[in-house]
């Protein structure tokens, strides 16, 4: 259980400085610390202190009509994270804006793992979720969502990618950034290279794909590579490896990245029986 | 061929006045106007006049060293369509934020139809997304752009979604609430009813729902419901029609619902013929 809740009745108290303006301060460098906001990402917080993920809770930051709602998720934190409560007024103070959720925590990545060793972890039947270039945190959020959605086993993210553990980004995916293992960095091609080293048939999506998404042939370890919204995947991807379409539609934008990448995990789950 | 080029200097011109403070304004009742933004949304709005839809351009508004690229587009437009230019500085000036994409326009709705109207003009295989209660403007617009690229022939709203030409639905839907008939109005039972007696298979999707979504049974009319994403459909909806559930791991949240209805619709489709 979490530390016994203590009252802050200043906003300028510095026991709650991590907390201070933190809309303006997640836009900058953090030093492995993330922003967790809303009950749902605290619940998903709480179940990665149980697993060896890295993550692990600084502190929490609660409206004081909140607490009593929040319990059991408190229960899943050590006694050594503090949970500060405050008043509405001096909760809004600190964060700098309304905080209508009145949900806070400071979270921290202890080690970020690397590619290569998130690979050699996975299990034989795996389906991994790579991503190029995504930038907006939008987009970023929904891709994990969706993944955790599909059971993928990981989420491999190129240099190119923004940070999942931006606070938009962990809201937007409720809270998927801390349940399934990710790893960023590096080059495209080196990612996807591991992969097919490793086993994995590798299926970029492309509206001009070669192969339906329904269609492609199974196997025991599928990765989906999903590109920027705007652009797409770079040619000399797309000229590597397997292309796979959503068919929709002629003459129509192609669907929201959040979105093709969505059905497609949904097919890809589909043909390994992962889902049902 | 839209008007000739109008140079605005000014930005208190009273020509452009519709187009003044746009971001504010867009928030309050407009009858039935509309702003069309973006290059995409314009050649939706410019493709709508060749169509019986009742939308039609009233003015547009473009950065002067975008109009060279425009051309084609705005060839899309009557002549008694006015065109005005200006220099950022100015264009800033008028709609009150920086439009760095530089294409704006008005539009207006002259006749929206009601939904009985628009489900007697549907064809005999038919595919139509009815929502209820999308009160987020960026799902709203999601909504569209999946039901545009997955060819349903209309999207049908009960009175409580959010209007889906409100600028940032427009833009989200990359024009699509330009191109796929739509009503919006009155009460969903009463809506599900008369897609129920034209026909038409109702489906409504729910994580709960009984049926795989890729197990529903074909038919030449169907509709897909969607409904709020925190609340999800009322039980009178659910106990009413046939129910669908989109299969996903155990004990998450689930899928957004514009992910949700986008794999829907993509299944229907694909169900149906409509994409291969």
């Amino acid at each position: 259980m979490a530390g016994a809740p203590i009252r802050i009745s200043d906003g300028d108290d510095p026991r709650v400085a991590a907390f201070r303006s933190i809309r303006e301060r997640d836009l900058v460098g953090r030093e492995g610390r993330f922003v967790a906001e809303g009950t749902v990402v605290l619940r998903m917080l709480a179940a990665a202190h149980a697993r060896p993920s890295g993550f692990r809770a600084e502190a929490i930051l609660i409206l004081e009509n909140r607490l009593g709602g929040l319990h059991e998720i408190l229960a899943g934190f050590p006694a050594d994270v503090p949970v500060y409560v405050a008043d509405r007024a001096v909760l809004n103070l600190i964060a700098g804006f309304d905080m209508h959720r009145g949900v806070l925590a400071i979270g921290r990545r202890a080690e970020a793992p690397d590619a290569d060793a998130l690979i050699a972890a996975l299990p034989a039947h795996s389906l991994v979720l790579a991503a190029c270039g995504i930038s907006n945190h939008d987009n970023m959020g929904a891709l994990f969502r969706n993944a955790a959605a599909f059971g993928a086993d990981a989420v491999l993210l190129d240099a190119t990618c923004c940070d999942p553990l931006y606070r938009k980004a962990i809201r937007v995916s409720v809270g998927a950034v801390l349940g399934v293992p990710f790893a960023r960095g590096g080059d495209a091609q080196a990612l996807l290279g591991g992969l097919t080293r490793a086993g994995f048939a590798v299926w970029a999506l492309s509206p001009r794909g070669e192969t339906a998404i329904a269609q492609i042939a199974p196997s025991d370890r599928l990765a989906l590579v999903a590109g920027t919204e705007g652009e797409g995947l770079p040619p000399d991807i797309l000229s590597r490896f397997h292309t796979a379409r959503i068919p929709q539609k002629a003459g129509l934008d192609s669907l929201n990245v959040a979105t093709a990448s969505g059905i497609a995990l949904y097919q890809m789950a589909l043909l390994t029986g992962r889902i049902g």
